[in-house]
């Protein structure tokens, strides 16, 4: 993207400061931003709903009032694409699925409240795998349109990684934010389970579905994060508790030079050579900040459990898509429906002690470093549309709830981007983000 | 119990006033417990463990206690049973479970910890239904044995009507404290679901397990529920909150007389005409204190979705059994296993919204009364041990979770008790525990 004449290289921080400042308007910058999905869109299909005139009221709107010297929000005039299983009120939602084509909320989002209050302007909605699940939606990658751009966020991830928006939301189950910001080459973010609220985001497991953030660099992320973290007494996985500041946090110095715990996870003999030999390459230069971890044969098990609760859960919370079009879904969709409307309630129940387990094993990992370290991926994105690749590497960190990041610091012999994903210990956040900025700029990013 | 000649008929608060003045010494008292025990258990049946030098031991150290001038606990010297689902660090606790025979815990349960923190002396452990569930134990109904005592607190409940403990703790998962109680003529307390922590108690299903209370009155079961109520963090339903005065609230007068809402709960058709026929007799008694109502249709779909919930979390909580040795379980306890292991999650998750819908209707209800009024079984205790009876009018408040009551004041043509059941709002359980002590005293009881 540096390479773009577009002010979105600058980064969502920087961005922030300029239109703050008055150095850049809210009008120029969504200008910028629709001149380019006008010129790429065709191509990229990261959109699901956009109208020109909504943004630029918005942008008008939001110029008068920096103008009347009134105070701003954190993101004040920074524009920002919403995943389309986020509800919007009065424009449409449509859940990536041909049951809801036409589906327009009364309400936003708890989300989506937060960012008109810290001032952000909705760009429009973004392509999402079809209810968040697995059957890919028309994005393709921006690095390469025969490759996928990854899913469910597919649209949230282009259109950051293709310099339409500095910002976008989106939703993970398994590992539908770090997969596709890692395919598409953009900085994804999942929060500590619980830390953003759910409310008006179509549910698919109560149990995983975890709110995230795409931005350029780790501060974007950071900065639109803060935004959003609460408490909402209709999602029970929040808590009332002080939100930590995760940009000041970020973009501070660590006190100390980070410490990594490099972790071959399961499901790494998968991962193709390359991304081995980059992991041996990086971990070498990281030096004496590195040491290697292996995860107790637990952890094995970690997939299946997250994939029965996953399939449990939709079978229950879909049930009406079941019900009154199960024909019109994609075969992913229907196969997991119909596997999981089989899953035993004592299977599914069994399924949900696993993430103690795991996290008692986790936890004493995280004594040891700042951050684990794994890929983000099995290998850059896949060629192809059909699927919207592996998500191997992300369910693990999902069912345990643990916040992660991963950061573009790596790219193929193919010229597409890869992942580095950091993990870190439940409520963290803060530091996570602070250790992931480091690697970010360790590697010149 | 009026015509024993056993300081029991006192009742626990006098009892408690009694010992703590010294006018009764806590090894009298158990002297007198351990005397109707040994006249009356051959028949009885009511404990699973009972050991007289154990109960005298406890016995002379709360009276040297007592006696050398330090602070009392306020169950100081009362005798409790525990029904054999609740650990005692020591002493068996076998579940009512063949296969758990022998089975003796290291640790006291929640309740048995607090229970010795207030003085109380824990005279042994009653007799409960196979896994507290239907598969019936060897206790028999005190006022005439060859009816059922109702499970699954089977022996708790006999144990207190006849006179062998002033008081004992049960559980309650769908209608195991209320039936026994009304069943053998003895006030039974089901609190608010989560008022009283869970920790050392066989679990048969998180969302519905109950621990509650057996005593002569509601004065007694205000007394004891009172030291029991309180927070656990190993317990979710648990909250850290500042517990009720129950006995202080119940023993007050009520600022206005109790109005009460009658309702004929789901199953009504299944109760007796002599229930029917008392029920008229005492709400035309009642008079301008109570209203009927209807309560909506959803609730007819209260009793299978409860059953399911129970079945399922059985299934997984009970799968040691199912896998050592389904055959050696009662024919009720393997049915419900082999169900329980069938049904799908999907449908279990659906359950679980249903206490949500039900006690949106109840609260209605609640801002217009201090209490539903209803019976607590279809009719006096059945003939016959093979089975413990009907849970109808009680699996829906457990549902909601909703605090419950049963006094001993009617008495059917044949002899045997049967209860008048009150039902408060959630959270209201000293409010629901005053109202019950005025309509046993209204009775005359």
């Amino acid at each position: 993207m540096k390479d773009l004449d577009t002010p979105m290289q600058l980064g969502a921080v920087a961005l922030r400061d300029r239109l703050a400042s008055g150095a850049l308007s809210a009008l120029d910058l969504v200008e910028a931003c629709l001149a380019r999905i006008a010129a790429r869109e065709p191509e990229i299909g990261a959109w699901a709903w956009i109208d020109p005139d909504y943004a630029r009221d918005q942008a008008r709107r939001l110029d008068a009032h920096r103008v009347s010297g009134r105070a701003l929000g954190p993101l004040h005039g920074l524009p920002v694409g919403l995943k389309d299983v986020i509800d919007t009120a009065r424009i449409p939602t449509e859940n990536g699925c041909a049951l809801d084509a036409g589906r327009v909320p009364a309400r936003d989002a708890f989300v989506v409240e937060r960012l008109r209050a810290a001032g952000a302007l909705i760009l429009g909605k973004t392509v999402t795998t079809e209810l968040a699940f697995l059957h890919p939606g028309k994005t393709r990658n921006p690095h390469n349109p025969a490759h996928t751009p990854g899913g469910s966020s597919s649209g949230s991830a282009a259109a950051v990684a293709d310099a339409m928006v500095p910002l976008a939301i989106g939703t993970q189950t398994g590992g539908s934010v770090i997969r596709p910001a890692a395919f598409c080459g953009v900085t994804g973010y999942k929060p500590t389970f619980g830390a953003i609220p759910r409310r008006g985001v179509q549910m698919q497991s109560h149990t995983l579905d975890t709110l995230g953030v795409f931005a350029t660099d780790p501060l974007g992320a950071a900065l639109v994060a803060e935004a959003l973290f609460g408490f909402d007494e209709t999602d029970p996985a929040t808590a009332l508790a002080p939100p930590p500041r995760l940009l000041d946090t970020a973009r501070g110095a660590p006190p100390l030079p980070p410490v990594f715990a490099f972790v071959k996870p399961p499901g790494w003999d998968r991962a193709d050579a390359e991304t081995h030999a980059a992991f041996a390459e990086l971990t070498a230069a990281l030096g004496e900040q590195v040491f290697e971890v292996a995860l107790p044969p637990a952890f094995d098990a970690a997939a299946a459990q997250r994939a029965r609760i996953n399939m449990a859960e939709m079978a229950r919370y879909h049930y009406r898509y079941v019900r009154d079009g199960l024909d019109r879904l994609g075969p992913e969709t229907r196969d997991a429906l119909e596997e999981g409307a089989r899953i035993p309630a004592r299977d599914y129940l069994a399924a949900l002690d696993w993430p103690k387990v795991l996290n008692a094993g986790l936890d004493e990992i995280f004594t040891r470093c700042d951050a684990i370290l794994c890929p983000a991926a099995p290998g850059p994105a896949p060629e192809g549309l059909g699927a919207t690749g592996d998500p191997i590497f992300n369910g693990l960190w999902t069912l345990c709830g643990t916040p992660a990041v991963t950061v573009p610091i790596l790219t193929a012999g193919n010229g597409l981007p890869m992942g580095v994903q950091l993990v870190g210990p439940r409520g963290d956040d803060a530091r996570l983000l602070r250790t992931a900025h480091w690697l970010y700029g360790w590697a010149g990013a």
